[in-house]
């Protein structure tokens, strides 16, 4: 059972199931028994913020409640990770706002299933000029940021989206063609 | 000693050179003498475009020699088979000047032994109103393009450089920091 439990983990195959289970209940019982309090408490402690959307065991986030971040700024990403990976590039210094995935009718997933209504609501209530669209850059994505550029336009703020084109370390001889076709069209011009 | 020419190749590694070369030694002596033959026909015709520096069998190459193609774009890249990715892209159509690496103080090389007075010279007698660096990602790409970019600019060119941002087809979890800072920095504004 808890070969079957573990293995449900992202990343964790049979195998490594079967490992950790193996090392598991050969522990000293405390230690396991941390393992499992500590499990208990963040899923207990982890919610949503009620403002962006993040993972947070405060209300609202740190984020959210932090004066010194530009309120003018928004960054519109599909998942509450992915806050992490833009933090991680320590440049932006502007408030986030989590989507909840992309617009799929292959998945049935519409834009009344995203948290764009949330995001319209707090126009009113913070300063927001800009929104940036930090979306995936594959189809699904692609159309979400149309859909949220034409309706968040009616709304007054500015629409940006992140620039697509070639990734950091990289040579022309790795990018695939329509990455190419991106990066020549979005050039910018050298001052 | 075919072995070892074979596995001079690049992505030809020893296995890979003593597969070919028992297959060559045992395939039909007329099939053999049809690829040395291509080989040397490919080696003397194939030689550097004099304008742009391309791989070419003729002089000027089929890019430079095509009027159709707008005079005033010139896409500068590094090696000649940078031109392959971006005409197979499809979407470009100016021309292009092959650099012929980038500056590198580590491996001796300074922008001297570039094609750059090559391009210089162009200005004199091509329309060009703007070089697009399609240059690679990395350190000495970017430093190249720093320098390009001064040099041109005092030509009176307009001088841009590709995007860098989110390959296509990506999410921001596979990006790394550095990618996601020049995403943010270069976002565009959807109109």
């Amino acid at each position: 059972m808890l070969i079957a439990a573990l293995g449900k983990l992202p990343g964790i195959g049979p195998r490594s199931a079967e490992r950790l289970a193996l090392h598991l209940v050969q522990t000293d019982t405390d230690v396991v028994r941390q393992l499992a309090q500590a499990l208990l408490t963040a899923r207990e402690r982890i919610q949503l913020c009620r403002v962006c959307g993040a993972l947070t065991e405060r209300q609202p986030c740190a984020i959210c409640d932090d004066t010194r971040r530009d309120a003018a700024l928004v960054c519109l990403v599909e998942r509450a990770t992915d806050i992490l990976s833009i933090e991680k590039s320590g440049t932006y210094h502007g408030k986030f706002h989590v989507l909840g995935g992309k617009i799929s009718p292959l998945n049935g997933v519409g834009p009344e299933d995203l948290r764009i209504a949330e995001l319209e609501a707090r126009f009113a209530t913070e300063p927001v000029k800009e929104v940036i669209l930090a979306l995936g850059t594959d189809v699904e994505g692609d159309a979400t940021g149309h859909y949220l550029a034409k309706r968040l336009a009616a709304k007054g703020v500015k629409v940006s989206r992140i620039a697509h084109g070639l990734p950091a370390g990289s040579g022309l001889e790795f990018a695939d063609e329509l990455t190419l076709s991106r990066a020549l069209e979005g050039r910018r011009e050298i001052q």
